[in-house]
């Protein structure tokens, strides 16, 4: 019997353009003799639909979309589709009105519907809010001239709670180990995993360590793209009963395979031709630069945009977030826009400059001195007497940040803004400056990060595109004459492990101090972090890349007394 | 017996602050000669502490708090104190490491812990997020010379999945059900409920129906404050087996109350010369009104400001939140900042000086037309030729923005912004311009509700203090000459019935319509809602007054196609 795994990627809300996605996967799926395909979780609805889900309207919608699909499709193939349930039960049992199902759709009708029992509810996920857990572990059977297999069917989280992999449990339940029980011969996952780096690795060793453990192949299909802050990375894979992989799609793309089960070894087995060994990329650069190139392609894309603009301020942060929406988008969908001060030194113009001709980029050079001038003359009845100070500071990045929405909104331009993960934690940046933009590209990539990933892609392209100066310089902000990041902040070596200790870790003071820490320096970040919050609360999306990143997952009281760390 | 109930305003995450309060409270309580002291949910951390919750050190700091707090509290009082409980089975089981409990703490030691069994995930809640749920309600034993009563605790929401009060359930199980079967005498309930318009007779009616239904008398102590986005209303009270409320405490202030139960008619019985009928604030207005004057006392106090800015344009909304902030601060601490442009009528600066100077407040005047000007001649390479339009009209509200910031930043006063919910929900508003600021007093106001408080304000005062002409001039943005905010959105009356629908009803597009409105009006309303989703997400918390605020509750994907309504 033959399986294609559709690896999608669906647009959120867009249930017409989504069911068309499934549908031509599995026209080529039939017209390849295969007998199953199998989509990814809510691959009809897009994954996180997020509130849409409260809308009545919407799930009917989505169950009227369903219907009509399963009509549309061929009708000798057997379909997985991820999508949302009615709750019958709900009025008199309470709970919530929806499951996230995997509906089988096959000759015209919803055969049979799956429920997810497993939800998460930590970091960016919210699937209590919406879902009502399923009670039970189920499968089909699959015929096929004879042949006949019993396919457990599971969404994504049902996989993740063996404890005998990485010794913790969040669920009383395993959804796998019940279904083991039930004399299975192949169990299929619908899942939409967003990207952290180093997830690839970690969820293909659970998936392998599980298929080994309960004696039982395993196919996995994986949403791809991005849907505001979340990235999918695709990287679908099969196992077989040994746990060894023997199938992977693409990482970071759509991708469609087809893979065998084969009764007579009762086992997954790669069609002949197949490269069974995908190597997932090596370099922790390279993922997260692809992450990132891809977050940016489908947010701009699916936020109706062809064209970005950001400011270049001959810094690192922007030349990064240049060359990722140079590949995402193409050179010519790019504006960078340098926006010199008096403070701006001549290195900075140069490097600019020098970066967007690599890059192949157009600019705009739109001096400031003249505004900065006229915002102190009638700023003057309040501020005359007063020194130059943070407020003539941000007034610099508040007028860039100005001018380049005014381009935003003249061209219909997505401006990109290009704060970095250390910066946002400490604060050290300026809201409605800066911080102007609707995507954050790389809000989630610390400073060390910055600098490798530079590194990685100057490497990578076998020449400088980013010029050198721009990586070995020392960061300035360039508000006040001779102004230099380590003036207000620690190194960021420094910076970058106490900010991963506390964010990611949860780390105490005491804790951070333990791992050889100044406890004034760690004390001094911890109250950035904590007084920052306000800033944050207001950031644009930023593509996550992290085990924790400061967006839908990260909710902080802003008015808040932390006295105890 | 005596009980206290001590309707506290603690600040989140201020442990030492809040054990201070319940501390204070237990000694009032104990000379009063009350044998038991309720507090409120999570009185001990504050609610809602969110992602503190998720750093262990956090949790510790609680714990120890806790026990210090049972070692200082007199030794002859038992008091119920809101905290984190540790899940000592979490390891082990699975779920969450931590319950949503109340401590009882009696001489020097904790005695028992009851932990809260039903965990809300809908709107602002995310109590899935941290808490495990209880598995069972409890009760403890309070005795005094000879009496002896058996109390049920309850915790917030325990009492909400009543559905012969309100037709619907939310959850499986009822722990005022649960509680009745084990002959109790007394329930009492430790809440942090937010305040939404109505909700207060609501609360009260829905204990008193379950207060008759089970025929146990019920004593429910609820947070007051403002916390963030969130308001707290306070209002505790007493409903005696027959469902008549025998206590009332205050709307919108801390308090402190002390009732009787009778071992004789074994129920609740008010203290002779107690006044049991505290009427509830009749008017809508004047519940709202209360309503966001400590939600933005308690946000400036608790984010450590003492000060606040605004900017005072002669429209409506920002005459409403000058009014407010005066109320809530005191005259001396607001300042109202004129930025006149060319643009602007000269009714509008008199009407903003003529507002400022009835409620007593400092102005400045800083005219923007320089400014607009060299905007203009720097943009002059880029915008030559093209004419002027939305990039212009919103460079006028950013030069605003950046001058209010620039003074706040200066001088260390809260930015207010001024936005209503109307102009959020379709997007009327600049981001980086006036929806900048630190608190959005009434973002969750619909702006016909704006004209409603402002009459109120001034009917309640006897005097037009809000100046007549500001409530009968056509609403502008002063953007461009002659534009009134009709030129681009249908009537406030409609427009915020829509909203209304859309927004806090679900309403799909033809029940909208169905309801009597035009359905191309309806279909562009649901366009600048889902268009302006971007906006919100960048917008300053806004104090919550409705069922469904555009803030911790209100979580939309950007990035979306939504053909389907």
């Amino acid at each position: 019997m033959k399986i294609a795994i559709a690896q999608l990627n669906p647009t959120v809300g867009d249930l017409t353009g989504n069911a068309q996605r499934i549908l031509e996967a599995a026209e080529k799926a039939f017209t390849a003799g295969c007998d199953l395909l199998l989509t990814t979780e809510l691959s009809l609805t897009g994954y996180p639909p997020r509130d849409l889900l409260i809308r009545p309207s919407f799930i009917q919608a989505a169950t009227e979309k369903l219907e009509q699909l399963a009509r549309d499709l061929p009708s000798a193939i057997a379909v997985l589709v991820g999508t949302v349930q009615q709750n019958l039960d709900y009025q008199k049992n309470g709970g919530n009105p929806i499951y996230n199902s995997a509906a089988l759709l096959e000759q015209g009708e919803i055969k049979q519907y799956f429920q997810k029992r497993l939800l998460p509810t930590y970091d960016v996920f919210d699937e209590d809010r919406y879902f009502e857990p399923g009670l039970e572990s189920n499968f089909f059977v699959l015929e096929n001239s004879g042949d006949r297999i019993k396919i457990g069917v599971t969404i994504c989280e049902d996989l993740w709670n063996d404890e005998s992999f990485w010794g913790k449990r969040n669920y009383a339940c395993n959804p796998l180990a019940e279904l083991a029980e039930k004399n299975i011969d192949l169990v299929v996952n619908l899942s939409a995993s967003p990207y952290q780096v180093g997830k690839q690795k970690f969820r293909q060793s659970l998936i392998s360590h599980s298929a080994k453990r309960y004696n039982i192949p395993i196919l996995y299909a994986n949403q791809v793209g991005g849907n505001d802050d979340l990235i999918f990375d695709g990287c679908s894979f099969a196992f077989n009963r040994n746990g060894d992989k023997i199938l992977s799609l693409k990482d970071f793309d759509t991708d469609f395979e087809i893979i065998e089960f084969d009764s007579n070894i009762q086992d997954l087995t790669a069609i002949s031709a197949q490269n069974q060994e995908i190597n997932l990329t090596e370099s922790e650069d390279q993922e997260i630069w692809l992450a990132l190139v891809l977050g940016v392609k489908d947010y701009v894309q699916k936020c109706g945009f062809s064209q970005v603009i950001l400011g270049l301020s001959g810094g690192i942060d922007s030349a990064l977030v240049a060359a990722i929406a140079t590949q995402a988008l193409g050179k010519e969908k790019v504006l960078g826009v340098l926006m010199p001060s008096p403070y701006s030194s001549d290195h900075s113009i140069q490097d600019a400059l020098e970066l967007a001709n690599n890059l192949g980029i157009q600019t705009q050079t739109l001096p400031i001195g003249d505004l900065m001038q006229t915002f102190d003359q009638t700023l003057e009845p309040m501020f005359a007497e007063t020194p130059f100070g943070l407020a003539e500071e941000n007034l610099q990045s508040r007028i860039r940040g100005t001018l380049l929405m005014a381009v935003s909104n003249k061209f219909g331009h997505l401006l990109l803004t290009t704060g970095n993960k250390s910066e946002m934690a400490v604060g050290y940046c300026t809201l409605y400056g800066d911080m102007n933009g609707g995507l954050a590209v790389i809000a989630d990539v610390p400073k060390t990060r910055v600098y490798s990933l530079c590194s990685w892609f100057n490497q990578y392209h076998g020449k400088n595109i980013i010029p050198e100066h721009i990586l070995t310089k020392p960061p300035s902000a360039e508000l006040k004459p001779g102004q230099v990041d380590q003036d207000s902040l620690p190194p960021y070596e420094i910076l970058d492990d106490i900010l991963y200790r506390l964010i990611e870790k949860h780390q105490s003071l005491a804790e951070i101090v333990e791992a050889g820490h100044q406890e004034s320096v760690v004390q001094k970040v911890i109250k950035l972090v904590m007084i920052a919050e306000f800033k944050r609360r207001q950031a644009a999306p930023g593509l996550k890349i992290s085990d924790r990143a400061f967006g839908t997952g990260w909710r902080m009281p802003i008015a808040k007394i932390l006295s105890e760390f």
